[in-house]
């Protein structure tokens, strides 16, 4: 990006740009993950962002494809946002003293990450559909149907499991 | 937060130190609005956005109500996720000329905003909920309700309106 020229003129560039966005925060992602598999303790929640790391690797695959499709190398620019949800994620997972209340903040953190990943893939869709770019939405629906599937996931096992084994660890701290 | 200690030890600390972060999201994003009110052009979306500048204030007031419930002074811990999401917005609205074009990254921008508090607020009302704090839970599902609907309200300003107008501008580039 120039930071002191508008290079964004068309919708098309801004298209790619969110595009270049989330090919860095799927970058990201990968590199993030494996601290937090081994951070977390109940193993289905370790098995859960194991699946997601290779999902993940296949999203970005997919993004490439994208690229490819609309006649752009893929490129990745920096993204503050996942830069600061990770960082929140590192500080408050770095404050958490039992492995119990540790998974609970591991997952909220997950879906804070799946939560960006599903705004932007929802905008990306909708700005191939309007530039006419039907193929490009359809593999990137792919991507949202994994994300939006994680979240729900993620929620199943902070509901029915993780919660209360932390509010079990706080009833005996 | 101390930086060398690890503070939160139970679920209950998890979940005021989530409250003390939203605290701090939801005041950043009441500076960050009147700036996109400005940046926006087409007369909704400055209506949306300032509506939701409205919400936003009545939203840190129920915060502040859940503090007081829990036993707490409302009090902010920096969130370096919304810090960045803001700054995303920001840098990428700074590089985009068109006005048409600006709008549907504007709305990206806020789709991004709404997506990291509903992730936030849901998690919030799991963990109320495990604590047995139905009546924080409650007061915390309304908000929940606002940006869920604030966020399909931004979908269907970009699919309906926002995104054709961004896209006829590319073609008149």
């Amino acid at each position: 990006m120039g930071l002191f020229t508008k290079d964004i003129a068309t919708l098309d560039d801004l298209f790619v740009h969110q595009l270049q966005d989330v090919y860095y925060a799927e970058n990201q992602i990968t590199k993030a993950l494996p601290k937090m598999i081994d951070k977390a303790t109940a193993p289905e929640l370790k098995a859960g962002f194991e699946q997601h790391l290779r999902e993940t690797e296949g999203q970005i695959a997919r993004l490439e494809r994208v690229f490819q499709m609309h006649g752009q190398q893929p490129k990745a620019v920096t993204c503050p946002a996942i830069d600061g949800i990770i960082k929140e994620a590192n500080e408050v997972a770095g404050e958490i003293a039992d492995k119990a209340v540790l998974d609970a903040g591991l997952i909220a953190a997950a879906q804070a990450v799946e939560h960006y990943e599903i705004a932007r893939y929802g905008t990306l869709i909708a700005w191939a559909k309007e530039l006419g770019r039907e193929d490009c939405a359809s593999v990137l629906s792919e991507t949202l149907a994994e994300e939006k599937a994680t979240d729900d996931k993620l929620t199943q096992l902070a509901e029915t499991r993780a919660n209360s084994r932390a509010a079990m660890a706080t009833e005996n701290a």
